[in-house]
């Protein structure tokens, strides 16, 4: 059935059901197959929201010249693979689930399409609306947690997260899949990594780096392939699952304290700055590749309460030391981004060298965002080991920063926390680096 | 002749001329063949450096056991090409010189073999000896500026560096080659791009990773190359050359706006982030292929002052928007490293519209350090940008800082200011990115 509605095409189209499949032509050269979506009252009038069958999702301006054609369902492929056992490393046992803690973020935004802009959905059904496929390879249950971009997170978030995982694993999920915006996503896997420990199986964070209803959003394949990794029982530790290079079929596993946004727009933009990546997703199947925490027995548990009495300081020339002083003045602890191996101008010895003595930890990694920060190498290394620096190695700056937050809050004692802080707790500082500034 | 000396063979080793090529036996299974380099009041005891044929120094602990005997000088192959003509974009006419611009570093240091640290040279005759070879390819005036650790540099000394600069072409040089510590290279090449205007001849920033005393040092083979690309004619804008990638005779140039040291130890620690190399120095031929801009007709000037009441401030989850408050709070412009396509959480909105509204600017680049930052894309973006905001691309927040530097010497206004941010000034800024956030 060919439709040229002699009134407006839009009255027609708005009142479609949704899922219903249609192909529709805008009239201007443009023609899309695919599913209605819902519309929000957020939606520009006259955009209708199709998702196509790629997944992708697409917004069509309707003019009064637009067309449409209403199709059949599309047959649902029946891809059940048959389980394999879980000792065998299958990816999951019939009759369990995995839990999705929603947080917001692009991966749970959609445009609204009159300013232009990206808002977070903030319903369950919404999101399946979004992601219907999600539930196609097994159980899903959802949590809504949050529903805020992430660059608004605090620390205290991420105790609120890292109790809600520890119900789910509790309530008797195999895994855990948090779908995050991606400005943070690095910081709160690293938090997450440290706060949450015995995991009997993977927390997954993911994101996009496109809302799910743009036509290149990559937040529906991310979803898949998070899940299939939270379903995979060799896994016991918190990973990031996103988009590995190019390809549309290929996701990496980041280790969730090794992992960094280096790119603002690019679907790869993660990258483990210092170590590998722990595996890859191929076409839904899982390769482990790095060095996995395997998954422990569990009750998972909640290192908490954790303490944000902690700051983040990046060094730069011309940072005046009264000002950085007046910044550390009211935490417990500060990790400096220094230069290089870890070096900051000499002249900011005497506030480190008295907060220091105060008790206050102030831990040293390096701005480079890869290799190791060392106090051995140059004079001025040694001299801020003198004034009581902390070199963490190869930490990367947002990971120690994230590190420091859990570890002031499992003890008052300075003596302790620099304990903490200078052991591997979780893999994240295997000492695979020379401690020496030695030839790469 | 070999020794074997009945004394204590120290006695006799310490005594050598410098320069001398010997063949020393360490009497412990090592042989080295080199030249005698001037041992310093810091070296260690017992601790003769050689610079082997390799260009590599070494430091031999000198036990009873050791054992050496005298050789000819190496002779040196002249290498000297035919001047080709510099409209052929040949590398130097005969008769003019290069002016090495000396201020610390690695590229300039030694270690301290007592303590096993590294100390920075002070004078010319060191640099000299540690690098023989820089005066064969044509002449090489030097010019020590300073004698610090490139963490140790302040605004004040850019400027400084700027005279310098003029000072050296108003007084003929072809090119200037700066030996700088790597820890902060890049800030001052980007600052040196904005601060000096109308170059007649390339200004290269060099560094080491390793120093000149060191057998892994690349301080000599970097020095070469930087050499060869100040002798190019067709440059007229400030670089960096630095080691690509493992090769021990491939050194890339990167425009000094575009460059980062993302590595705290590997030789090729430099890459260009958001725009191509300019071009490569393979075996003392340069290469160009990037955007290069080209020699101006001069005189070189500098855009001084500078006004360093500017900072730079790295968001994260759980900076406490009062400390931020309070950091700005005494400057004429910050530059915030956001997340992603440059964010800040909300609760910054307060203290960000007050300072607009006070004349400071607040410029954002992302801490992704690559890719744009963009306003448009997400509801965040377009309240920053209401708070008055400027979004300054795909601009590194280091490149942003030196250029917020530079602008602030050149006007009280704040629109002015804005307007010099805002304008591409050296190439910082070619537009090569898309000014919203598409698939990449």
């Amino acid at each position: 059935m060919s439709v040229r509605d002699a009134v407006d095409p839009w009255e027609a189209l708005r009142g479609l059901p949704m899922g219903q499949r249609i192909e529709l032509s805008d009239g201007r050269g443009g023609v899309f197959v695919g599913s209605v979506v819902p519309r929000h009252e957020l939606s520009g009038e006259r955009i209708l929201i199709l998702k196509l069958e790629s997944g992708y999702n697409v917004g069509v301006r309707i003019g009064a010249e637009a067309s449409y054609r209403l199709l059949e369902p599309t047959p649902t492929p029946e891809r059940r693979a048959e389980p394999r056992s879980p000792a065998e490393g299958g990816p999951h046992a019939a009759g369990r689930w995995i839990t999705l803690l929603a947080t917001g973020g692009t991966i749970a935004s959609r445009i609204d399409y009159e300013t232009g802009g990206v808002r977070p959905v903030r319903e369950e059904r919404e999101i399946l609306a979004f992601y219907p496929d999600l539930g196609k390879s097994g159980r899903v249950r959802i949590v809504p947690v949050f529903d805020r971009l992430s660059e608004d997170f605090v620390p205290a978030d991420w105790a609120t997260l890292a109790e809600k995982v520890v119900d789910a694993f509790r309530d008797g999920a195999e895994g855990i899949v948090i779908p995050h915006g991606t400005d943070t996503l690095g910081f709160t896997a690293a938090a997450l990594s440290f706060l949450v420990r015995d995991l009997p199986g993977p927390v997954v964070l993911v994101g996009a780096q496109r809302s799910p209803d743009r036509p290149s959003s990559d937040g529906s394949s991310n979803l898949a392939a998070a899940a299939a990794v939270a379903r995979d029982r060799r896994i016991g530790e918190v990973v990031v699952v996103m988009h590995a290079g190019l390809s549309d079929t290929r996701f990496a596993i980041h280790r969730g304290t090794w992992v960094r946004k280096m790119h603002s727009s690019r679907r790869d933009a993660f990258e483990s700055r210092n170590g590998p990546v722990l595996g890859e997703v191929e076409n839904g199947e899982v390769h482990l590749s790095g060095p996995v925490r395997s998954a422990a027995a569990g009750p998972a548990r909640a290192e908490l309460p954790l303490d944000d009495r902690a700051g983040l300081l990046w060094f730069y020339p011309g940072l005046d030391p009264h000002r950085a002083e007046e910044f550390v003045r009211p935490l417990r602890g500060v990790i400096l981004a220094g230069t290089g191996l870890g070096h900051v101008a000499l002249r900011h010895l005497g506030w480190i060298r008295a907060a220091t003595v105060r008790g206050i930890l102030v831990g040293m990694t390096t701005q480079c965002l890869a290799g190791d920060s060392d106090p051995y190498v140059y004079a001025t290394g040694r001299d801020l080991l003198r004034a009581g620096v902390l070199y963490l190695g190869d930490l990367l700056p947002e990971t120690a920063y994230a590190k420091l937050v859990w570890a002031l809050g499992r003890s008052n004692d300075p003596a302790e926390v620099t304990r903490l802080m200078r052991e591997d707790q979780v893999g994240e500082s295997p000492g695979r680096h020379p401690a020496r500034g030695e030839p790469a």
